[in-house]
């Protein structure tokens, strides 16, 4: 990406084992995320561009010294950052916060949107998936990269749970990855809010047993009105809009947890008197999705969930320009990259 | 109170029984809070006024038809909110947001700083203590009503726990109350921020293993500092100014949490990138007080626990403006009132 709304596809040198941590992966399956929307709506123009991408799953083509666990052949997906795997925060379940780990396409890294990305620390990164490369999970596995593992840090920690009520605010596919995990984590009331209907209907398969389409204050009273006037326990945030954030306050109930999964648009937030006599939890932030893979790879190989439903559209690497423009344009709901 | 300054003790009628939830409690002990200060600063002038105090213990005087667990006689402490002790609300533990409660001193309910007080919802409100008029244990007892449980509120939700290190920004009875929970609920470390002496050496006997009198970046680089370049994992905010809640920020561990005490004086607070990449969570609130008194009262009553050592002035109802003077210039750091 050399700039808003400008995105080309360069060759660029093939990867190659630099460290002992290193392993070097072929991609099969990669995509465009919801937050690459930002740069691509709003990055200054750049003589040097940045490499993107930061979901993707593939073939380990070679492996370094120090990476015992992995061997070339192994079908394995990267979250959407690298890590160790061993600090004390990877010990925590915080990878996102690993000492040693860090971005895609950052730094000498490469991006997932490619052929082939040279991975670091990849022992402490890759997981290995236990299917081939034909298998028709791929694009579900593919969303243990971010979006399923991402909405699954917002439904746990909005402390979503049997006998509590969620409201998810926003429908693109962290939005709807959060109904999914909700829903897994035995919430019974999931309140989706969303103004597109293609993809609140998938909401609704997913688990959403409410639409919600107005905005602002009106769709604060309709999440309300669905809830005796209470509003839900948990919110999940899956916007980052200073708006999106407001309509979370107003529809999350006495003693609730707000939890931010989009990238904020605002430095400051709501933090007045109101949030204190009601007892508002903010909580939430970038997954350490490396953490929930374990846990939720079962229940996409057995078809529990199907989270790769949110892939709406399946192109070529030469493509993907297009599938920027027509995720920002809201064509698309999520595009799924296949090299 | 007739505004900023202006303390005014005066006749009232006495209280009598109105409802059939009613409790008439003669005040044995009651106190001045920190909270008081904010209007005592800045409240504007009014010719009504309004009635003070929300923290008080006393004897029960009278009681309404529908208040079968306590008899004239009975020694009680009250939280420093009215409730029911029955909503669902009271039920999950958060009483301060009980669908029939409410505020000392407000809508024709008496303020605790006088002689005698009607008590509303007294069945849910009042808890029995076991000890006499005469005990020494009255100024300790009395904290149940606020900044004991307030401190625990605190060091609870920010998650003070064995192998978890906490700060506490505050040197106020609220921040030392919190210092002594966290210690209580087992947190090793605990850092407290605060610049009198005489208070962060209570803090010291509470259980701070560290002070840190410097404020701002230089306090916020002085904890790194202790904490290896990380922070804590909890902390508690137990002053409400805007500088207070950076400095939170600039203290805590990624992962970690922040729980908020003090009455806000901003409406805004930091919530941007930073705050999502660190996962850091924002909590607290006004405490449900009611709702920790049963699992506290035990270790003072046996004096494992002396927050009333918090009082180092101790005044007569005529006192009570020199009272909010005292602690309005730091003389006192609270300050108990014997009627």
């Amino acid at each position: 990406m050399y700039g808003a709304g400008d995105v080309r596809v360069e060759d660029v040198p093939d990867p190659k084992i630099q460290n002992p941590t290193d392993a070097v992966v072929r991609v099969l399956r990669s995509c465009v995320c919801g937050s690459d929307l930002w740069p691509y709506g709003a990055m200054p123009a750049s003589e040097q561009g940045r490499r993107m991408g930061h979901e993707f799953l593939g073939v380990v083509e070679d492996v370094g010294s120090d990476v015992p666990g992995l061997t070339s052949g192994d079908l394995v997906v990267a979250p959407f950052l690298w890590e160790d795997g061993t600090c004390d925060f990877c010990r925590e379940g915080l990878h996102s916060s690993c000492r040693n780990g860090g971005q895609w396409g950052l730094n000498g890294v490469d991006g997932g949107q490619g052929e082939a990305v040279r991975v670091p620390q990849a022992q402490g990164t890759l997981v290995r998936l236990p299917v081939g490369e034909d298998s028709a999970l791929l694009p579900s596995l593919l969303t243990l990269s971010d979006v399923l593992c991402t909405g699954h840090h917002g439904a746990r920690t909005a402390g979503a749970a049997p006998g509590r009520s969620v409201t998810v605010i926003g429908d693109g596919a962290v939005g709807l990855c959060a109904v999914l995990a909700a829903r897994r984590l035995g919430a019974e009331r999931i309140i989706l809010m969303g103004r597109h209907k293609d993809r609140t209907d998938l909401g609704r398969d997913f688990g959403a047993t409410d639409v919600v389409a107005e905005r602002g204050e009106e769709g604060i009273e309709r999440v309300r009105e669905l809830t005796g006037g209470d509003g839900t326990h948990a919110v999940v945030e899956a916007v980052g809009a200073e708006q999106a954030l407001d309509m979370a306050l107003g529809v999350v109930r006495h003693g609730g947890a707000i939890s931010r999964l989009g990238v904020p648009q605002y430095q400051k937030g709501p933090m007045g008197m109101d949030t204190i006599m009601r007892n508002i939890t903010f909580t939430g932030g970038v997954a350490p999705a490396r953490a929930y893979i374990e846990e939720l790879l079962p229940d996409v190989l057995d078809g529990t969930i199907e989270p790769g439903r949110v892939f709406n559209r399946t192109i070529g690497l030469g493509e993907v320009p297009d599938g920027y423009r027509a995720m920002a344009d809201r064509e698309a709901l999520k595009v799924l990259i296949q090299p």
